[in-house]
């Protein structure tokens, strides 16, 4: 069996916690902005639901690559639209600011300690829909240690389309085999398979898209399973690999 | 004057000393196969001199892009050839090894801790002609803080080609005036600025290309000029910006 070198991290679910940072900071806008009658968890979920829907644009040739950052903008204005705010009443700055709540996600409690304990093994690397500037800001507020980072815009590619994995693969100079996509989502270690990758599947709640069929437990068998990163470090150390071969 | 967000660095010869380095691996190689005649330090410097004819033939699209690694090798053997040795005669894993001795090159005494300091206030990543995996592997070797990395197979550009400077900058989503490249290397500067980015020379001793006329003195009148990446830190300091502006 080839020599496991690389780590990939689908990040959004998976190393942070996307829905409870940015409902966190709708509740603090609508504050500041006199709108605390809107929900902001509602919201919050309401701005990821758009997220995959512009997103396939891009994956199916519709639209050329853009960032998330902006897709996140355009879907935040809908959102406000559709609580029956004018976007063009906040200052552009605030918008702006909340939007870049996406880069300032907050990491679930083991993601710094279980990425610390992988990376002294192997290489560790975010593989994120997120552009590389977004994940660089978010690494550097939440203290993520990873070896270098892979946004969308390296690859001009959203998951699952392939050549976001296979991209990936060639920069770090390693055939799909000798690779692992951790993350939360089935369909993006699905697609992570069918490119040659490992697989291993990491429980979080709260992970799931709501404009996708989420489901909080793994609907296959994934080359591993763990409830956080911590407890992936312990599963992929040496003793407890060469016991398991 | 923009807000300066990024600090890009140029890697061999800037952050690690590569002529010294590869000599001490040579040597070692060089004993180990009772080749101890050979001048280990001059054999590095003609290593090191097939790189840029090498390249150049990439630059100017008469050779399809690869990465340094296959260049490296490549001029390895014609090194070796050169030296009255034949490369076939030695163990291909023996080979790589020396070949890897460029992802294992050991930093300026004050790379670590100049990196650091300026990593407080800037994104600091490398732009280098060297792959993305070279560096990576450099960076855990070494304990180069960078935020993310930059290799040559990330554009498929190398320098002092404009795509190298503004792919980075345009991953990084800022304009080039927000960015600095940091070199010991005139040619490198030029290019840099001619993109938009601010330039900073850092003096080091052994970082020519012996291929080139390389000067140890800058040539033209850089925005920044220091001795060492402390010293970068340093003059980059809150407090000396504002009281130089």
């Amino acid at each position: 069996m080839a020599k496991l070198e690389v780590l990939f991290f689908d990040v959004l679910g998976t190393v942070v916690d996307w829905r409870g940072s940015m409902a966190a900071e709708a509740a603090s806008f609508f504050e500041r902005h006199d709108a605390r009658h809107i929900d902001a968890h509602a919201f919050a979920d309401a701005w990821v639901a758009r997220y995959d829907p512009a997103v396939e644009a891009i994956r199916s040739g519709r639209r050329s690559f853009v960032s998330l950052d902006v897709i996140n903008m355009e879907n935040l204005e809908g959102c406000l639209e559709a609580s029956g705010l004018t976007p063009s009443a906040f200052p552009p700055a605030e918008l702006e600011n909340l939007n870049r709540a996406w880069h300032r996600l907050r990491p679930w409690p083991d993601s710094v300690k279980g990425l610390s304990r992988l990376k002294e093994r192997f290489i560790v690397a975010p593989l994120s829909d997120g552009s590389t500037r977004l994940l660089v800001n978010m690494a550097r507020h939440a203290a993520l240690p990873w070896d270098t980072i892979f946004g969308a815009d390296v690859s001009c590619a959203y998951k699952p389309m392939p050549r976001a994995y296979l991209r990936a693969c060639e920069l770090l100079n390693v055939t799909p085999d000798r690779a692992m996509l951790i993350a939360a989502h089935d369909y993006d270690l699905d697609a992570a398979r069918r490119c040659g990758l490992r697989t291993a599947y990491v429980h979080r709640e709260n992970a799931a898209d709501p404009s996708k069929d989420g489901n909080p437990k793994a609907l296959q068998a994934w080359d591993y399973d763990a409830n956080d990163l911590v407890e992936l470090a312990d599963i992929l150390r040496p003793a407890a690999q060469s016991s398991s071969s």
